[in-house]
């Protein structure tokens, strides 16, 4: 017989982890809706040629491919599984191009699947919470984007900062020193500032190619000062020559100005060293990172300017971020943030001596479910230790015994099972206990 | 430019339709929260080991096969996606056989993937939902599920009949008529009673390899009349020979008694040519059928006794339904039974005619949504009439007009797009009118 078993680097949610992970959900669709995100799903399948070439040669590599079935070979197009949200999000938007309302706020979660080697932390299988607004370039996209990063941790209990930068900064800072080609060396050289300290950066710079008068023109940057209205305007002196430095540095302006207008609360850093998805952000870069817990960025994303070019349809700007739902789990689980509440489904078992006590049992349990509690009825008669072992280990925080006296006054013992109170009550008394 | 598409049989989900299948989601979750039933998940691929030989030999054609990417070939074990919540939910129980209490109630929403020719209302990719309460054979499961059955469908609106059959008294009869191994030839062919009446039935029989006399025999049961208890009635003195026949009449005796001690308001008919899922149901058998629309059936379960024989683990009794999401989009998109709020995820349109009134409206959305409003501000303050025609679109019942006399008062220009009603009020106003 086969011991039972699933492929590596996949996993099994069970009831305690799917509670946590619909309170991670729930807890973010909810704030999506109050900015007016609506959902959206697409297939787990996409066509090959859909996802084929744009994840770069290592990306393509770690697609699964599915195999044709009922089909003859070379009928069918070869189909694979979905590798993230992004690319089959523009397939969607160009697709239904003509039933979409733009600008397009949509999310969409659900999971992706990579053939990466599994390791601690890292899945085949894991779920993506993307919500973007494409069809504008207004900066008020982003600010509404931090608005749900500040509420969305907020509602969590996790305290976090908002890494922000501009791609349009980081090529105009390339572009007054002088090194213009080299915007993306520099920025994977300067993200290293905190870890290995100024000297080794600039080592690391020369190293990369950029010359030394260079490398002494970045000096200043690196040594910004104060706080993110300081550094923007000690940037805006520095970036004087570059249009598109100063473009950059206008559209974080109008970012922090518009967040003071909402009295946005979130911790909204400057970050020149945020170098994250540089390859197709255009604008905006963010990254979260929770306060209190030693762990990557949590939030990320920026804005595109062209989003669903590969697809044909140019000049589609949109701003997104994705949740990592993952990461959240693991930080919430670290800082004990869950509510005790997920601990249980159920909030009341019925543990009956005999057949009779079951049938008082179901007339009970059925009208408290219609009053909204959550009720278990233990559907067999067999010893009170099984039932009360059952209610202990699901954590069920009420119990109502029903025996014979009970059943002969139309009642049932409510025992709290955290305090071990035990109380004769009606069912109506014992809904208004628990609720 | 490749022309963006997706796989055959396979769907996008709009964020309409989503906010539909979602409201049914919703609605069924609730209520098997009630029940104490919770959510667990299983991952998309499960090793082909799991899979074959579980769904006969047309069912094992039917798997998608993944290829296996980033290993060697003959490394890892083959892998599948899921053809049903079925298999893996066996496979899961027996894995975390230590960590489940018993009686395990689960429910679980996931897509599945069949490569059936794609056809109308046929899907390669469609969601199954499935609750089951493994580890006990009381009939009080049964009832907890008829139950479910009844308040999801008085929720969604959908009046409907449940038909019950038991497949012990399918094998009583066909003990009692003398043609024991015929049980399934039998059943087949009474299913037919309704479309082609009880002479065709009988030729069926006859063609089939049952003796005149067994055909004969079988009259009596053919011809069942009244109300249910009536047919038990009948039924119980014809079985009378058959142990197993009477110990399912004793099973169904059992459910209609529970029914009517929790004053179950769903029709359930007795309805004994229901022949669904003989293979593995071992007790009762359940489909549902909407009473005013033509469809098959749109939830449907039974009772099994080796879910996990299988995987090893053998005498777990189980009982399950299934609701079929696609079909009950179907039913409540044919009767037009969906809320009319699901038209619309946003209820506040904030439309500006310059930079200054979006800083404003900015401002009002924030406190709005902080009273638990869905608000959107148009992001860019362009002509009037193309931010009307996105709230119109959007079927968004309220727009918020703010012009440079709104700023000035700090107001804002409410209109009902239903009636096409103006009055300048204040966000707070505005708020109350809305809710």
């Amino acid at each position: 017989m086969q011991k039972p078993a699933i492929p590596k680097g996949t996993r099994d949610f069970s009831q305690l982890e799917m509670a946590r992970r619909n309170y991670i959900f729930s807890t973010i669709r909810e704030v999506f809706a109050l900015y007016g995100f609506a959902q959206i799903e697409t297939p787990a399948m996409e066509l090959m040629s859909t996802l084929m070439g744009k994840y770069g040669e290592e990306g393509d590599k770690l697609l699964f491919r599915i195999q044709n079935s009922g089909e003859k070979a070379g009928e069918a197009p070869e189909k694979g599984l979905r590798y993230d949200l992004t690319v089959p999000f523009a397939r969607y938007v160009v697709q239904h191009r003509d039933a979409i309302q733009f600008p397009f706020k949509r999310y969409q979660i659900q999971p992706v699947w990579r053939a990466d080697r599994p390791q601690k932390g890292r899945y085949r299988e894991f779920y993506q919470c993307d919500v973007d607004v494409v069809g504008t370039d207004s900066l008020l996209a982003e600010v509404e984007l931090i608005q749900i990063v500040e509420e969305v941790y907020r509602r969590l209990g996790i305290r976090v900062c908002l890494h922000l930068n501009n791609r349009k900064v980081l090529a105009g800072i390339a572009e007054v020193i002088g090194a213009p080609e080299k915007m993306m060396d520099i920025t994977v050289a300067i993200d290293k500032l905190d870890k290995i300290g100024v000297e080794q950066v600039n080592a690391e710079l020369l190293e990369r190619g950029l010359s030394a008068a260079a490398v002494e023109a970045l000096q200043p940057i690196l040594n910004l000062s104060g706080d993110n209205r300081d550094k923007l305007a000690q940037l805006r002196t520095i970036l004087a020559g570059s249009e598109i430095g100063l473009k950059g540095i206008n559209e974080l302006e109008v970012i922090f100005d518009n967040l003071s207008n909402v009295d946005c609360r979130l911790s909204v850093e400057l970050d020149l060293c945020l170098a994250r998805g540089l390859n197709y952000y255009t604008g905006a870069i963010f990254e979260v990172k929770a306060l209190d817990v030693q762990m990557g960025s949590i939030t990320g994303g920026g804005r595109y300017d062209n989003l669903t070019g590969i697809f044909g349809m140019p000049d589609v700007s949109g701003v997104g971020i994705s949740f990592g739902a993952d990461r959240i789990y693991d930080v919430l689980t670290e800082l004990d943030l869950y509510p005790a509440e997920l601990q249980s489904a159920t909030q009341l078992l019925f543990a009956c001596f005999g057949e009779d006590e079951l049938r008082f049992a179901m007339q009970c349990a059925t009208a408290l479910r219609a009053k909204g509690l959550r009720v278990e009825v233990y559907p067999e008669a067999v010893k009170m230790k099984r039932q009360m072992a059952y209610a202990d280990a699901k954590h069920i925080p009420y119990v109502a015994i029903i025996g014979s006296n009970e059943l002969a006054e139309k009642k049932l013992m409510l025992k709290n099972m955290l305090t071990g109170e035990q109380d004769l009550v009606s069912a109506n008394e014992a809904a208004a206990v628990i609720q």
